[in-house]
């Protein structure tokens, strides 16, 4: 039983936080923060699968192997990706300073960066960052750390919930950001949740892993793979539950449910915030051979820049949409596969509706949130993507990103 | 040694064609198409990959396997694709139709059609385009037949080249129709290659594989492999060369080399005219560890929306250039890549050039034909892949193509 509750990544018990404007960020936005367990907490990351992986994503990997981690530091306007040994430098000073002054080992502080590839870290304007986000840490202060993670995100991105574990209530939020570049790879652009449920560190890892690969990983806006995605949990045990130890225990599966639906519901802003978008396409395939055949259809038909215009221009042409399928490379047969958009039968069989209500359909189109069917007609294996449509708007946000 | 000529797809010997307006494509412009080899021709053709594989591929594929052809029949404004058992049995009217008139027998015809997915052929109208258009034949037929494949091209697309085989004069012509849902993967949309060289099926085969693979498979668009992409090729030997019968022979390699000049050119023209396309993108990639890899990057990077609207803006965001190779899946070390735009170098060995010249670097952006060339520093394999921007245009054309 979960039930939502305001305050957001500050929610949980024992968890700080501020974000602070250094300077990095044209817009005088805060560009700095700092998320902070008041005390050790177990951790667990997942990270980006682009081998050009950015410094902050390397620091942070050696750092949360210890399945532990006490605070995590950010920033916005600059991903310190393609920065070569100074951004892997850079990365660790960002870790060491916010150590320093939260009194902490270096290792327990994981680090993140997010904005414009290939250009170093002002590192000046860094420090000072760090320096007054520490100073500025409060159990409200959520907010200014949500701003500080945010680029082209034109809304924050934040959820929390309450729940029991054992009757001990517990908490858990998170916080994304998302936009552009994303097509995660075992995680989105930036995301960082709070718990204060006790969970052994390896049992964390494993909730999460299986969480993002069906929430993170299952969202796509344009199908490039950031170099800086992270998404990062912090569980310091502060709600006082029987620490969880076994994956079999009651309590996991409960805790893994909170989980699982922050995780979902972040993924899920982060594609209604998409550059651009003006439609939120939830793309089911069911029918289909394997889970993997299952995402593998409903991943090309979001990816497909031409499904994509077509839905923003509320344009039924559906011939796109099969089409995605076919070319997926997944165990698709024509003569065996319909397709429905919005409870619509377009396709049956592999042949478009005799009866198809015109008027209807463009109702259907025209709507903000549509779900897209493809039954494939093969097996029992479904899956779940979303994504947005494609705008002139997207084009013009990345035309004009760095200039 | 090839010379350019004039005369376009019935330059050849022994080849006349025909376009004529049968009511399919709403603009009034041509729309059936036949193309007819006077004398028994060696014929050979690539298709697409796509599983949702239009009626008239089908069709096309079965005729094709004998090695020999006469004539190709096609329409646009409707792609046949997604039409199920009516859809084949279209294909093969228009097959036996075009045969009846050209008095040929139904396995001499190829088939092909273009346009919207998911509709029905207005088979009323097709009969009569092709009773017209074999009635209309001629061997300065060229310009209607070319205008009778088009669809959203701006522009029509053809070549034609003069060479000598064995001391005998030949000619070799195509001609092509692109715009979008073009990421060929054996063939793009349709295109339509005429010679008057003799050589066997085989062999023939042979060569339209390799040279397909190394032009029309190293273009993308917008990432969408159609459902109806055909590459035919029609060889008569009335240029009287003795017949080609091995590929250890000279004239095979002088054959060869015709053949793929005129498929990279034609695939680069398609490009060209890419849908919304502003500009034309080279995108090399060397010192990989095998071609498969070079062209996985290249691709990556091809098919990036981030890539392709940061070049419409000519923004010169080359992050997301190097971010593309990182998530392409290839063989990629970030401290051995370099990035070089239009003969710019961007960045050396992972990280970005100190002395860039960021007026030089504008007015690189600013060019209509770019090459970006990545060396990835591993090993001495290379690809070239062309491809072009994204455009609001390109929105616009996509969200409004049925309505």
């Amino acid at each position: 039983m979960l039930t939502k509750i305001t305050g957001g990544i500050t929610a949980p018990q024992g968890f700080k936080a501020a974000g602070v404007h250094a300077g990095i960020k044209k817009n005088g936005k805060e560009d700095v923060g700092i998320l902070y367990s008041t005390v050790p907490a177990a951790a667990a990351a997942k990270f980006t699968t682009n081998k050009m992986a950015a410094a902050p994503v390397l620091v942070s990997q050696e750092a949360v192997s210890r399945g532990r981690a006490r605070a995590i530091v950010v920033n916005s306007g600059c991903a310190n990706a393609c920065t070569g040994e100074q951004g892997l430098t850079d990365a660790r000073t960002m870790a060491h300073q916010a150590a320093q002054a939260l009194s902490l080992d270096d290792y327990e502080v994981l680090v993140a960066s997010t904005g414009v590839i290939g250009i170093n870290l002002p590192m000046a304007k860094v420090t000072q960052g760090i320096n007054q986000a520490a100073a500025a840490l409060s159990p409200s202060g959520h907010e200014s750390m949500l701003a500080a993670i945010m680029t082209t995100d034109t809304f924050s991105k934040s959820c929390a919930y309450e729940f029991t574990l054992g009757g001990k209530l517990c908490k858990i939020a998170g916080i994304a950001k998302g936009a552009g570049m994303i097509h995660p790879n075992m995680a989105t652009m930036l995301s960082f949740i709070t718990t204060d449920a006790a969970i052994e560190p390896s049992l964390l890892n494993q909730a999460l892993s299986q969480a993002v690969e069906l929430s993170y990983n299952m969202i796509s806006v344009d199908g490039d793979t950031s170099t800086n995605d992270t998404v990062a949990v912090l569980a310091n045990g502060q709600a006082g539950n029987e620490l969880i130890t076994a994956t079999a225990s009651p309590t996991y599966q409960e805790f893994y449910k909170a989980l699982q639906t922050v995780c979902t519901e972040l993924a899920q802003l982060i594609v209604r915030d998409g550059e651009g978008a003006t439609k939120f396409l939830a793309i089911t395939v069911d029918g289909a051979a394997s889970f993997a055949d299952a995402k593998c259809v409903a991943m090309a038909i979001a990816k497909s820049p031409l499904v994509k215009t077509a839905f923003f221009g509320q344009d039924p042409n559906w011939g796109r949409i099969l089409c995605a399928a076919g070319y997926s490379g997944a165990n698709v047969q024509p003569d065996k596969a319909s397709l429905m958009i919005g409870g619509l039968t377009i396709v049956e069989n592999g042949q478009g509706a005799t009866r198809l209500d015109a008027a209807k359909l463009k109702e259907v189109m025209a709507a903000k949130d549509i779900a897209v069917t493809v039954h494939l007609g093969i097996g029992a294996a479904s899956a779940t993507v979303w994504t947005c449509d494609f705008s002139y708007e997207y084009v013009k946000i990345n035309g004009e990103y760095t200039t």
